[in-house]
């Protein structure tokens, strides 16, 4: 359900809500054109580790989607970030060296998208079914990319900043998602625009490349640019607009 | 000299040139907005091996940077290329072979790059002295490569489908060309895009991704697609004109 009031800024409606998806509650935001009425294109981000549904990049990128394609826009929270954290998740820090901690015990995944397949149900329910397009880097890869696996009504994913050992690694966490995308990147068959940064410190940029090469999607494109793991261009927010501006838009008449 | 009449179709005027660079008889061709005046950044197009100056792709990425960034755009027949050639060039198959039977015995490149060079310099004196842009993948690159990386004035390089192996090879021709681009592409430091295609049967994927590697720009980016080595697909010949829009125009005052 809808919480809080709606906050606009600048022609963009912001409005939190909260699901109940099996024992999780689920927190999440919504973002729209101000007096949007009628069925629109919707695209879901997934943030990356350590952050929330409303960081920096998330919310810039929300707001241009919305202002300049009319788009609706969600995101919710990761498990064990944000506000499903007593804290809120807001020191990035503390919030990296919890789940570094725990990340060989428990595998989140399923979790993470069943509650991904439910608020898209639930947002459908509530705006309508139009076209939906999910982007998400690196936790938001290793979440969304089984999520966009599982999720036929997603049309369109941007997705990177994240990869595979091409051969069985000992790390248990690593191995498990090698398993993982090893089975869910070939499923995949909607066009993705995939992103590598060439000095990646967290992943090495042949497990990238070897993420991308098991898309099973006819179309897919990877674009990799200089610099570390979080120095994502600009240019490339211009061109994921650009792709889904393609895929999704034009909205419906209605919008 | 400039040759011939000039043609126009559509807002783009186009005539042909030819140029004596030592021994050689270099043809050309150079577009331009109708009825230009004034500086204006110049683009130069590298067709690829068993094309010409004025193949389609050539003429189509031509016309486009005329009639939307109003910018000059010029190109030259490559070695055994074209009206290089008293037949004109227009058997593909024939200068293909040619060109493979001859390729382990002769090093084109260097009076490739001579002749881009005096090319250059003449449409400058010619134009005058704006903002230079290199375009060319595959034998484009064999040549544009070295070209870009001799050429001071050339501000913006698109290159790709092409690639050198990691260790050395066997084969003279790739040999000769994994030395070349080993010692040119490191002393780039022009902002690169750089294509390739994930499905080349004629450049081995891993060899095009060290290639750009070895680029020492500082502003570099590799776009993938999937597909054949010829089968770059349209949204690149868009990437490529956002890019020289990007860095080389705006076109000055006078334009």
């Amino acid at each position: 359900m809808f919480q809080g009031d709606v906050q606009t800024s600048r022609g963009v409606s912001e409005r939190g809500f909260v699901l109940q998806v099996e024992d999780r509650t689920v927190p999440g935001v919504l973002w729209q054109p101000e007096g949007a009425a009628g069925t629109r294109p919707l695209v879901l981000l997934g943030h990356g580790g350590s952050g929330h549904k409303r960081e920096d990049y998330i919310l810039a990128l929300a707001r241009r989607l919305v202002r300049h394609q009319g788009f609706s826009v969600a995101a919710i929270d990761g498990p064990m970030h944000g506000d499903r954290r007593a804290d809120g998740g807001l020191d990035r820090d503390r919030v990296w060296e919890e789940r570094q901690s725990r990340r060989g015990s428990v595998d989140q995944t399923d979790a993470m998208v069943a509650d991904w397949r439910a608020a898209l149900g639930w947002l459908q329910d509530e705006l309508g079914a139009g076209p939906v397009g999910y982007w998400g880097l690196s936790m938001g890869t290793v979440y969304g990319l089984p999520f966009v696996a599982a999720e036929p009504r997603v049309e369109a994913a941007v997705l990177g900043l994240m990869g595979v050992a091409a051969a069985p690694v000992e790390d248990v966490y690593r191995e498990r998602m090698r398993a993982r995308f090893g089975h869910d990147a070939p499923r995949i068959s909607i066009p993705v625009l995939f992103l590598v940064q060439w000095h990646d410190e967290l992943v090495p940029r042949d497990d990238a490349i070897n993420l991308f090469g098991l898309l099973g999607s006819e179309r897919k494109a990877m674009h990799v640019n200089v610099g570390r793991h979080a120095a994502v261009p600009a240019i490339e927010y211009d061109a994921s607009e650009r792709f889904f501006e393609e895929l999704l838009a034009p909205a419906p008449v209605g919008a």
